[in-house]
């Protein structure tokens, strides 16, 4: 059994991170901290997690559990997170680090720890689209030269402020990888007005930003007479939490080492 | 019974034409004809149409078939169309046109025809477009004022050279004067890079073009917590084709006068 | 501004109502209980939403909040909901009901107070699904007699232990009575091995359990060459506490009565 | 450049396969025949198949044009293509047989002639769908012990007499075999009423019937937080026609043997 502790216990992805866990047959909840200074401290972290009472308190440090737990899993703030790392560093611990936005300053900072503890640093911890990835390689390999259109289509809340999503352009990647072409000169990110026909060897986006969508990308590929789609739908945070945990129980068992989620999963 | 002659019945949409006049129970087929000089002429309609025999061969002219039909069907190219519609208004038949890409001048030399036959002349003449518009308009004055994102998805073949489509355009069109809004000022047609959260009066537009898509419309109206979709997918010509044969059966009974597509489904 | 109390502050629906409530411009969070001896009285009832304070504490009954409220939201149990029922009768309060699962007695005792208070008493309160039906009416009108085949498809979390859902059911009522059909006679709940071609008339249902998902609708009217699909998806509790909302608003200027969701949005 | 025939060349496989072949740039239409007696005898197989004239005419026999083609292919009838079978061994020639429904006493007598030419014969020759069942195979290996539950949902036209199809049956299997699960112990065909909640194992189908759909087939992989769904959509013959050819070009090089399509695609 994994004795997983976790950053933030309040927080919306934290409270998912407590239900992942009490999920898991493989990995017990020890402990959760909270910001210092919160009225929450104290009470239990099931119930703050809406799953009733685990008899295990909220704490406002990494030091009051410090005996608790083996691998921390930490998605908070850049700052937070490389105080948390220096901490499991000092203290034998594990971490599992879905933090994102950091810095390249604050990158080489993170990367310093790698010979003194094992972590799993990953932008996107979610299994499903880790697969996506190796489904849309094999797919565009067997069909790349036979006269497939490859399109990306991807959704998401209307919070987000960028596109495509990084996750789209990664597939993009992908899939120009397996071809042989490139995404800078082949991605077509906008048609509007007279564009003309399709070009063979394009491959295009397009980006819808409504409501609460948590994140939906499919990947097309389409020809005269049929089309195949590969379709990966986040539902809730739940998603990335589970790929957390996974990504935890495997670390347990890792030497030191910054590892990512191709790692974990093996693929 | 209504009796049916179409132009172009060798070609593609003159083929499905002859099956959605086959289909339909309160239509028949009186004639059809092929290009002056075709291999074609004399073949069987039937045949020619991959449903076997039928007993009507293809013709090489109007004035050959002028005593066994009471409404032409139409889609082909302007200046075709246009020998067609003086053909028909000094025969005393109706007409159904489908022909797009009429200049302006070509526009109101059709138009003139108004007093002297009874026309029908729409670029879609699909019955689930005509339908969509009219959900799209309830939709809209249900949900506008609640805090629900609009976009318009749109998907077709490789060919298509502009975007958003006409219908897309007409979708988001429809779905903005319901709103009191201006399609002008709140379409956005193109997200890149950087671009921001969404603004709440926004309509958004995303194009997709790949293989051999018919055309397929989804208007998506989300919220956080549920989503509405209405969507509208063309599989085949025969949408078109069956539209036009309802229209030659309603034209059938109209008096002189250029007539839509919505004054044919009541809507 | 209509000031909202909500039973179960600590819970998954409640604390999804705090959020609905705190996003609605023209309501403000009055207060909110929590079950007798829970740990959490006490705590801020922001902070149990994971919203961050908002300087309202959970009280535990609500004798305790008597005077800060004009409306209560309940999506509790049964007897719960029947005892805040009386009180609220008693204390000249109105109420929004979603709880579900009441027996035929529990019902009659629930109308027997529609002469003592205004209440929304509705099993499913999302705009969404409420809207959809509408639009299920004006498609089937206008689509039911031209050779549409129409497919009712629900899609919901592997925990649910009924199929098709009551909203599948519903939407496929609205479409029979609209056709003068009756889903009994032509409802088709399953095909299996050699079931033969698909009549005009029926209606079939399809049945997706899978994973996490809230609940998903889409009705089919398919012809050759078309489909029409009106989908509702519903991501998340909060489309329920949202339509709740809306109706605590709308029944806080109503008279004695019950009332139903369709009654709110003026359907 | 692979010279290729076609069988039944007025009919509407028959002239998707000419378009099929004239797309291919490493094929040429050596040509076609029809049925004894067709008034179509002599017409332009391209004129038939709506592409413009190509100059060669439809024969009514394979002696007439014995030395014109390498590769035949064949989508008719069983009797039809056992006797175009024997012509082909007779004749040095090789053949592409998508012909179904045959009974076993017919499909041992196909097999008989495996030592005397080369043929590929394949139920299903969508280059697409065999794609499919390889990332299916894929998925499964990946997910399947990590909780997703597993779907199959697949829609054909009005007209299909069997349900599930065969296509959504073979995906099943593949998937079960990938798991070390049995599909006639897990697999779910109906739920009606009170069915109780999914187990882990099955593997639930869903059936739509409706309109025109060539064949739409999606397997869901569903947890808590994500879904992936691997779709393939039949828009036309096409699909067929074209890993027809593809069939074609491949097995001109190959020696005496019965072929499937994972050979031709070597998946």
């Amino acid at each position: 059994m994994t004795r997983i502790a976790i950053v933030g216990v309040a927080g919306r992805m934290g409270r998912t991170l407590v239900n992942a866990v009490q999920q898991d047959a493989e990995a017990t909840l020890a402990g959760g901290i909270v910001e210092p200074g919160s009225s929450l401290a104290g009470a239990d972290i099931g119930e703050l997690a809406g799953i009733g009472k685990l008899g295990v308190a909220a704490a406002d440090s990494l030091a009051a559990i410090v005996d608790d737990f083996d691998v921390l899993i930490d998605f908070t703030a850049p700052q937070v997170t490389l105080a948390n790392l220096a901490f499991c560093a000092d203290h034998g611990k594990r971490i599992v680090i879905g933090t994102t936005g950091l810095s390249d300053d604050e990158l080489d900072e993170l990367d310093g720890y790698r010979d003194r503890l094992a972590m799993v640093f990953a932008p996107n911890m979610s299994v499903g689209v880790n697969l996506t990835l190796k489904l849309l390689e094999t797919a565009a390999r067997a069909l790349g030269d036979e006269g497939y259109d490859i399109e990306v289509i991807e959704s998401h809340h209307r919070h987000k402020v960028d596109a495509p999503s990084g996750t789209a352009l990664k597939m993009g990647e992908v899939v120009a990888e397996s071809l042989g072409r490139s995404l800078k000169e082949h991605g077509v990110f906008e048609r509007v007005g007279q564009c003309g026909p399709r070009t063979d060897k394009e491959i295009g986006f397009a980006t819808v930003r409504a409501g609460d969508i948590v994140g939906e990308h499919t990947v097309m590929f389409a020809t005269e007479g049929e089309r195949i789609e590969i379709t990966h739908k986040a539902s809730s945070r739940m998603t990335f939490a589970k790929g957390a945990v996974r990504a935890a129980r495997w670390v347990a068992g890792q030497g030191n080492g910054r590892y990512a989620m191709q790692d974990v999963l093996g693929l």
